[in-house]
């Protein structure tokens, strides 16, 4: 399974599968033309103001779906969010106490499960328009920065804006905003293109998330706001209970990437 | 202030103050260029629901602004929801019970006031591009109609979709399309164009909400969908109390039309 084109040409079902059987590996660059997804799970009584802050936050948190208090199914999955990512986080009191690859033994009734948007659903845009997406040239996680850029707070929660960077030629940075503002859904066109400092990032080599990649002469960093930032939030803001997927260790869903498009 | 020109030029705090003295109007071409909002308040208890209604109904019910429980101003609004509309409604359990210009009397610390996005946003830039709003040259308010196309439910709430029309001559159909599209704050591009009896709408001129407006040879209704879509769930869930804009009668805000444009 170490093939680009064999896993990126699964099915949302095949990959999940593999991921259930207890295969860990980021997904970028799975089952190619399915979305993919960013999960929280928060109790029911403290979901409220997560999706308020969704609400003053939708560039790093754009809902594709809330499913019910203790469903672990939906619309965009026919499968059981459970176990069928690569690998999840488990934080109590906001500290992360478990990394576990599934979520059977922390499941209750009252868990509400959202799935927010991934940058990797827009990757394979990219690709088409000839531009490289540069961890997966390099069979690594996307590298991501906790900055210093607040999000809007709401109710407990705050924290702050976490981004994904993928390194692109100058002349392409334009198209690269064209071809990602597409998809509002899945975060969008990026935050901030160039000057790392300006968001507190002091060495792009070293993430707080993922993994470095080479950023070569004439390329510029662009910075997209990502699906791990409600993590940041709860590191913060401290929930008794939070569960989330491992960092770019997705959900891949039923969903096509073109049904994020703009409608 | 009858007079087109001058109501269209009103800064939004200046327009606020004449509802919040007493004048009751459509506000469709008032203060031009400032962004319209539909106004819904419920219960904190029951405002969970709305937010995951909002999230599985963007196209109608764009959430702009979510207000703290009790709070009646917010980045959207320097001045106060329970006056500064032209006209209100009440619905207990469902039933309209009273349509005040203020919302003093039923106001509790428990309230959370959602500002969701009014396509009366995008009518300065049909204007722009040429297209007729004929509502707003006939004098009167927005014609919107309940459709037999049913919301994705959310907990308690469900109830149809609601949708504005705009008569479009043929030619100019795809434009308004475009035009629209670019603001999907404030619902965006159209929801259905022509064929009105697919959305179980029998009568043109019969609108359930706001007033008929004429349709010339050559023109197309056109369907956006609209925000009283929440007011339709209210009256089918029958939530204890509930407090909203009167149709066509909304918040004009401090936003500006360009802020709701595509980011």
């Amino acid at each position: 399974m170490d093939d680009a084109t064999t896993r990126g040409s699964l099915t949302p079902h095949e990959a999940r599968r593999r991921f259930r059987a207890g295969l860990v590996t980021p997904t970028a660059g799975w089952s190619r033309g399915w979305a993919q997804a960013n999960l929280l799970v928060l109790p029911r009584e403290e979901a409220y103001d997560f999706l308020v802050f969704a609400q003053r936050n939708p560039r790093a948190c754009p809902l594709l779906e809330v499913l019910e208090p203790g469903a672990v199914a939906g619309a965009l999955l026919d499968g059981d969010v459970r176990t069928d990512l690569p690998a999840y986080r488990v934080f109590r009191d906001g500290e992360l106490v478990e990394e576990p690859t599934d979520l059977l033994g922390w499941w209750r009734d009252d868990l509400v499960s959202f799935l927010i948007g991934c940058s990797f659903t827009f990757e394979d845009a990219l690709q088409v328009a000839g531009i490289e997406v540069r961890h997966q040239s390099e069979g690594v996680n996307v590298p991501m920065y906790r900055t210093t850029r607040r999000c809007r707070p709401a109710g407990a929660l705050s924290g702050p804006l976490v981004v994904s960077m993928r390194p692109v030629p100058a002349d392409r940075v334009a198209d690269a905003v064209r071809v990602t503002g597409r998809y509002p859904g899945v975060h969008g066109a990026p935050v901030h293109v160039g000057d790392p400092a300006a968001l507190g990032i002091t060495d792009l080599d070293r993430p707080d998330y993922g993994d470095a990649v080479t950023v070569r002469p004439g390329e510029v960093p662009v910075f997209w706001a990502c699906g791990v930032t409600p993590q940041a939030a709860v590191v913060e803001s401290r929930p008794g209970l939070a569960l989330t997927h491992a960092p770019g260790h997705m959900l891949v869903t039923d969903a096509r990437d073109t049904d994020l498009l703009l409608a």
